[in-house]
């Protein structure tokens, strides 16, 4: 059995585990579980195997917590490739969000209580494993009266896209905002979150075969209207959108093309907030939008933010995104669901969709965390 | 002889002017002058001429200003091309920039006397002319006692250079910025302005054959390091500049490779400032830079800062630059000077640099402003 570090991966690195375990002779770890480790960065299908670990014995400040449900999000395979900026010490636990539940707290732990659900404070905690030891401060709550879904899926889509409608531009009802890749998790939130806000949204898709239903699914969300790539293109937006008001804020998830065409699509002074670049192609933007338009190009990384805010700050985020959930206002869902066992085959699957993990299987629920 | 709206292009349309000369009925024009005109907008050698005209008789609050110096700058050009933002209506007075001596003021006019420098208050005056009958509030005071020069290029070039120093980052003794095009007039006034602000520059230029005489000025200015472009594109960048902080800072008068260039030589949440786009390509940003580095993208026109900046304040601006030349702290001077009955054929020149029309001819002195 491999004893593996609780803390966050690029934080604490694995030598830096193996010698403060050793600097606590007499030690014995007796907490384990299953966890999909990695020993070296690659292709996550190939790396990646669920393995049988044991923990390092909970101090005052820590907890034991077990996983109940964990995405696979696209940061976590970049992070397991070592694409990422963020690269983890190996060897380290995939997976950067999911939801636990809090099995025990050390003595000293004033913030949680045995039953509470749990979330990670920051990326790197390594959620795709059934059980970890964990320092309360790594730790944030999560309402356990919202779905499961939810809670395991709330910190990281429906986070960024309610950052990127608060924190660049002031938005106000009536105002318009403009959208690429709007039928992914994150563009599903930022229609869901706009339409409560009174905000408009412009969604733009690639143009696809099952074009209808995309829009109908987009349309039961809020959207106002759904475009596709190729009409945003032509000429064909300009005289269809001529008496709408041009959006204020444009969030790019694609870049190339689809970016440069959702800038133009600005009003003067308008914000393009870029959060991915799923085209793979950097953002191009004609100087005279710059200069003349005064579009401002920006970037947005939500472990940034979460890095520069304080811990009330998150947790109230999550609170009023959890408050949208049980109102039935925001609705987030995974597109797949699979036993933790499947992880590597679906991790082999490029066409996989928002994959949630779900560690109820009868395998994993013996695995042992022995409190005295 | 041809009558010539005095007011801003884009504002007062010639055919406004007419109606309002109409209604005036029994006024005669009798200022008259010299005037570089073009009727349609297309090449500046092909519709710019220079004419006698005669101009609106002057108001209460108008001013009969004598032009002494007015530069072309690459707006200038643009504006007569019609590939500007702003199309002033023809006919139209070419030039936006330049210095004037006040000849006569209109009995309400407060802020001006005879004898006092002037330039204009915005772009569009048209200042390719010996004369202009021009209302007060057009104008704004430049000091005297500076060289010709300087007082007719002060506002467009240096202002821009300091606009760019002050409005977008907080710039400390120390901290480093870096520009291309950094032989252009704007350029050398960052250097220069950077210098007395303590803020040290990194300055890109062309490769060229003139590249150690180009250095070698640029070093006078008080430059920091000067690279080229190639230098700067290629892996000895990085080495060379290993021990340098990193910039906060950079503007870019080029776009395409270059812009993308410095926008990746800046520190992580750098501003990248587009005030130009001689490459005539667009500024393309990798999306980790805008994601992962949290480098923003913005445009500075100097047109929009006008047109949101109380005149006072604009004043002070050119008050201060005003006061950094005559302590010598500021050189700015064109490449080559001409005279008016000149500016057709040198507007064919397309290697030209920086050009001063100076009004001294002796054809000029005899144009006439008869005032009772």
């Amino acid at each position: 059995m491999l004893p593996v570090a609780a803390g966050f991966g690029g934080r604490t690195s694995w030598r830096r585990w193996a010698a403060l375990s050793r600097a606590r002779a007499g030690c014995r770890a007796y907490v384990s579980g299953e966890a999909a480790l990695y020993r070296a960065h690659g292709e996550p299908e190939k790396v990646i195997s669920v393995e049988h670990v044991q923990m390092e014995q909970p101090g005052p400040h820590d907890l034991i917590i077990k996983f109940l449900a964990s995405p696979i999000n696209p940061a976590d395979i970049n992070m397991i490739e070592g694409v990422y900026p963020v690269k983890p010490a190996t060897p380290a636990v995939g997976g950067n969000e999911g939801v636990a539940v809090v099995e025990h707290k050390g003595r000293a732990v004033k913030s949680f209580n045995r039953g509470d659900w749990v979330i990670p404070a920051r990326p790197g905690l390594g959620t795709w494993r059934t059980r970890a030891v964990v320092p309360e401060w790594d730790l944030a709550h999560v309402p356990n009266d919202i779905p499961l879904d939810a809670a395991a899926m709330l910190a990281v889509n429906p986070a960024s896209a309610y950052r990127m409608l608060q924190d660049f531009v002031t938005l106000l009802p009536g105002d318009y905002i403009i959208q690429n890749a709007a039928n992914s998790t994150v563009g599903k939130c930022v229609i869901q979150l706009a339409k409560h806000m009174g905000v408009k949204t412009i969604n733009v898709v690639r143009d696809r075969e099952d074009l209808d239903s995309v829009k109908e699914d987009l349309d039961d969300l809020g959207a106002d209207f759904v475009v596709t790539e190729s009409l945003l293109a032509g000429k064909d937006y300009a005289r269809e959108f001529a008496k709408v008001p041009k959006p204020v804020l444009a969030l790019n998830a694609v870049g190339g093309p689809s970016a440069t065409n959702i800038a133009r699509a600005l009003a003067p002074n308008g914000t393009l907030v870029t959060y991915g670049g799923m085209s793979k192609k950097p953002v191009t933007l004609p100087t005279g939008l710059l200069i003349f338009q005064n579009i401002v190009s920006r970037g947005f990384w939500l472990s940034r933010w979460t890095e520069n805010t304080a811990p009330i700050d998150r947790d109230t985020m999550i609170m009023h995104l959890a408050s949208l959930i049980r109102e039935g206002r925001l609705k987030v869902g995974p597109s797949k669901r699979i036993s933790f066992t499947d992880l590597p085959a679906t991790l082999a699957d490029r066409s996989r969709g928002k994959v949630l993990i779900e560690f109820d299987d009868d395998r994993f629920a013996a695995t042992k965390a022995y409190i005295s």
